[in-house]
């Protein structure tokens, strides 16, 4: 990219552009210190509020994070690949593996909580998964950490008429999780709908995955389908968008 | 969703939060105008600081939006839903119609400009393309409106060589865009990878897409491949977050 017009710019404009590039061509590398206000004012000649603004527009972007008293860092950007097309293939779970095992490639996602309760469905599940409303759903809440650091909260919604009995309803779910575990009771997921959104985190999320101001959440609401086309589960994730990047691989 | 713990919440959280439910109730529509500061106050005998606050906790979660001298509406949140797997079907593109129009279902996306330009490739298309750096790619920007709104700004690269002579080069491709184009000329595009993230917008995208406050964007890089297994085509793309659903469909 071409810095075009840069002397319409405002000053803080190209400053950040400047940093940026830097950051780009490796110059600053991940978790490196940027140069503080105190070091933009003198290399830049500018006021203290240009090089705030300056530096406000990198944490905006993302790029970047201001760790209280220590300054601003370089974000750690070491997404994780999440394949969505190859890692629901049956044999995955058939062979009993989680589905999200499969997720971090050579790295470990970890559960930090699992609870389930039995609620009533919200109004948009239960017309997925075609029950009345009201009607009593399985629902999975969980909580997922990379290298110790919360990065997905996952709930899932299922029929408790359909798993009562199951090891669904139980905070392990055993070996294939609970994609084995519909199949054996005559339920197998054979298709998914993955549906994706991204916006800014509630107040809950920002604690919950512990996110730094700038970071968006994505959202996918999963919906698994069994043979004879009927929703089995919806799986509402909410993902820290800066630790994900989704992959999905399809035919002409 | 229960409100639990609400003694423990600060008091515009609380208000936040009722807000909310208001919303998702429907008593709040897409395009309504929410109660102001002065009404907040008023209703819940609070200060203006907090009443303020209680609003822009819904900005930040992009749930409303804010006009300036009018007051806080709710967003009127009308998607796209883009369909990744099904879209790029040989049968449409095939068909003469072009890619982007079946993203919209009923709705016509629109191309607001269209430039296209010779440019060395960057490091990372380079890469993918499996040229020397510094090789020539031919640079599609495109950028497209829904409803008179910009809503995704398109950067394809791809292959100088390849494509020098064809209407590829051309601000218009010709019936079946691009694609069609590289199968008349032998590199017809049978494979996709769809690699998503989401961040907040540059300066300089919040202006192309007029952005409001607190709106991620989505970023999706698309890369065609030949039967050969070469990528022909790259395509990094930048959607306004609160305009799209993506969806994947897929089998086990």
């Amino acid at each position: 990219m071409n810095s075009q017009g840069a002397g319409r710019q405002p000053k803080y404009q190209r400053i950040a552009d400047e940093l940026k590039a830097a950051i780009t061509a490796g110059e600053y590398g991940p978790g490196d210190r940027l140069p503080g206000e105190n070091d933009l004012m003198a290399t830049y000649v500018v006021a203290r509020m240009t090089a705030r603004q300056a530096l406000s527009v990198l944490r905006s972007e993302g790029l970047v994070e201001a760790r209280k008293g220590a300054g601003v860092f370089v974000r750690d950007f070491r997404p994780i690949r999440r394949h969505g097309t190859q890692r629901l293939a049956a044999g995955r779970w058939g062979e009993g593996r989680s589905v999200w095992s499969a997720d971090t490639e050579d790295r470990e996602l970890t559960v930090d909580s699992v609870s389930v309760t039995e609620e009533s469905a919200p109004e948009g599940v239960a017309r997925v998964l075609n029950l009345a409303e009201g009607s009593a759903t399985c629902v999975r809440r969980r909580k997922y950490l990379l290298d110790g650091r919360p990065v997905l909260l996952a709930t899932s919604y299922l029929d408790a008429d359909i798993v009562a009995g199951t090891a669904i309803t139980q905070p392990d779910t055993g070996p294939g999780g609970i994609y084995a575990r519909l199949d054996e009771i005559g339920h197998k997921p054979v298709r998914f709908r993955e549906e994706i959104r991204s916006r800014m985190p509630s107040a809950e999320e920002t604690t919950l995955l512990a996110l730094t101001p700038g970071t968006p959440v994505t959202l996918i609401c999963r919906t698994a389908f069994a043979e004879d086309g009927h929703a089995v589960e919806v799986n509402d994730m909410v993902l820290d968008s800066s630790a994900y990047i989704l992959e999905y691989d399809f035919d002409a």
